[in-house]
């Protein structure tokens, strides 16, 4: 059979490293494909910066559009990033009848729905493994690999520098301002770290994750999203007192009201194994009706853990290359025509066990109080401590609708039994 | 597009569990496939055990051979076990041109190689996902989601009942025998444990494992198998000690003289992921040259947990059973005709760490004669210990050949170093 052709858009950190890994496995992959991939074109703006060992054979061009409309190359392999330039030239590729792998997770939690009807439209494949979770096959273990069950939720650590931060404030009792500077000067977090540490880069891989899980569009304006720049070096140690690791953890949960889908810090019960993934590492947790419980770990970034993705999905298309487009897996899993919306629940009226943190005057009626007024919302408290130097009170939850801890916290605050603002992290014990 | 239709072997445990999912999820299985897909037909040796809720429209028979050649029948799902009716089913399903799905792990590392090369030449698929670690999506992973990798070694807690007795010893100090008899009270061991605390059962998933990693002919023969039987508390706390938890474990790695196959109890850092591991689950950790370390953990074992892999291969045939063979993914992950024989290692000629435990007889020169030899030996030491009362040498050496640790422990037993046996346990720290 012809070799399969390929043309890679953006030769930067992953781009790189796709091109290495196609070479140095070239002989490896044709093995199991029993036909070659070759790289037969590249485009980067600036062609000075490619730095890469042998580009026999390979056209280089600086014009990304001469790519997506090059007559030779089968799939084209979006690494550029963002969700401008790299969204005219994916729907380019598609109208062209070119197959689009790609890795930008902002692009497809964006714009996937509009991609893949022009995707579904023209026969073409769309493959997006390496947009989340880098390295970790976790698009195709839920879209194939439990295909037979229903999704109930899944959760996951699907940012590396956030939870590079997270556990190095645990390990070594740093504060978060000098964990984010060394991550930034390791060259794990961008110089504006706001798309990590915020949450935007979780919401965007989360957002797919759930459509994949539940059959529905992506929504992701629909994301909630809080980031993890207010965690302190005390919430971590209390955190730990209580036995939970704190993470920042994506949520997509199927209720009966609706779809939950949040990002935020998170406890987790150190037991949990998904609570000792640690460093820059992800995984994601998956619960299926069928299977129960499946986790999926690996690295989350990384020049040739991405390529490892980006590849995967390069394999199946040009193992299905002169295939029905029928025969091929959808791009989110479900048929386009069985691609259901479905509601995502406002943060008020998702059901979560809370762990809280007040600063007070130290009164020794202080925790009564508190607890007087959760009783009188109907919230179960799980346990309660008063660290006495700080003069916080620790409280944990059972679990209850947020907008009820909302009120309770308001009343706390209405009762000015706080002296400062009010901690407060959803605990997770996802066991079913 | 019509239904797939479906027969089933056996309805035990696996069998009733596979057709209970398919049943319940089938609507949601619809809009993933865009085609229906049901069960028409299942065989059960005797009837009168069937307790299904409900077979309406499946024609029940209790011959076996009814199903594999009625025409009605798409894809034969056996799940019958064992591997001499089971075989026999298997071959004559292919000879009618029908696909095959099974959870037969003694099936396929026996008899694979054969079964595959029918399968090739009738243009059938054989699934295989529930033979190795139930639910857990492994074999998809490695054959699809990691294609773009040179596999360099992989190692899984592949039974879950030898896990059970390892996590109780460790959790609640008890002694092997008393947790296998819990076990097999719990119904998660056989009456004849052997094939799960012998290796076995481990062996045969290694040896499919082994064989999609590398591209290499199943040889269940040739894969070194120990099981956990000797393991004694003492070993258990001792290794905790020194900051190791004991898990039975299957290793494959591609070395340059040959392929390590192996299935033992094995020490490993309790710092790794997998050393967390507990109870009935397993996991297997995937190291591939591009992507690095991979983890994929979930339910081993279990009606539904293996029904969601069965499924996921009947899933992965009905898209493409109008399609081309040449498209679809090979058995095991290479081409036919690049499947390639490699020499598997003798287990002498592997390199570990090792965990050594001496009885002496207290004398205190012991621990200087014993190191002497370690030294003259050529091999480190990375920390020894005495325990008195018990006149125990534990030492924890550097990695070296198993030749060379043979030859050191032949000379203790000949200098009369030790009063009784010497129990090696070997300690991987799976770090690359």
């Amino acid at each position: 059979m012809r070799p399969v052709n390929v043309g890679i858009l953006g030769l930067g950190t992953v781009g790189s490293g796709t091109f290495t890994v196609l070479g140095r496995n070239r002989a490896e992959m044709a093995r199991r494909i029993g036909r070659d991939i070759q790289v037969v074109m590249a485009a980067e703006r600036d062609l000075a910066q490619v730095t890469l060992a042998s580009t026999d054979g390979v056209s280089l061009v600086d014009d990304a559009f001469q790519v997506v409309s090059a007559p030779a190359v089968d799939i084209v392999v979006e690494l550029i990033g963002g969700d401008t330039i790299a969204k005219d030239l994916v729907m380019q590729a598609i109208r062209n009848g070119k197959h689009v792998v790609t890795a930008n997770k902002a692009l497809i939690a964006k714009y996937g729905n509009e991609i893949f009807a022009a995707a579904e439209a023209q026969g073409v494949c769309v493959g997006f493994e390496a947009a989340v979770a880098g390295g970790i096959p976790i698009v195709k273990a839920i879209r194939e690999g439990l295909a037979g069950n229903k999704i109930e939720w899944l959760a996951g650590i699907i940012n590396g520098t956030g939870n590079f931060i997270l556990t190095e404030m645990r390990d070594k009792g740093r504060d978060f301002e000098s964990v984010l500077a060394e991550a930034q000067a390791l060259g794990y977090a961008e110089a504006d770290p706001e798309l990590d540490v915020g949450g935007g880069d979780a919401a965007h891989k989360l957002t797919i994750l759930a459509s994949l899980a539940f059959g529905m569009p992506l929504c992701f304006s629909d994301c909630y999203m809080e980031g993890i720049t207010n965690i302190t070096q005390q919430d971590v140690a209390y955190a730990e007192a209580l036995g939970f690791r704190i993470k920042h953890l994506g949520i997509a949960a199927k209720r009966e009201a609706g779809v939950e889908l949040r990002v935020h810090p998170t406890l987790i019960p150190e037991t949990q194994l998904i609570a000792n993934v640690n460093g820059v590492m992800n995984a994601v947790l998956v619960q299926g009706d069928a299977v129960g419980e499946t986790l999926y770990y690996g690295a989350g970034a990384g020049a040739e853990a991405t390529g490892s993705a980006v590849i995967a999905d390069i394999v199946d298309i040009a193992r299905t290359i002169e295939g029905e487009p029928a025969h091929r897996v959808p791009s989110l899993a479900f048929q386009a025509d069985a691609i259901t919306a479905l509601p995502v629940l406002p943060i008020a009226q998702i059901d979560s066990a809370y762990y809280v943190r007040l600063s007070t005057d130290a009164q020794a009626s202080r925790m009564t109080d508190i607890a007087q007024i959760f009783g009188e919302q109907g919230i179960g408290i799980d346990s309660m401590m008063q660290k006495g130097e700080e003069a916080s009170v620790i409280v944990l939850t059972q679990i209850t609708r947020e907008a009820n801890l909302d009120s309770a916290l308001d009343k706390i605050q209405a009762k000015h039994l706080v002296t400062g603002d009010i901690m407060r992290i959803r605990v997770a014990y996802l066991n079913g």
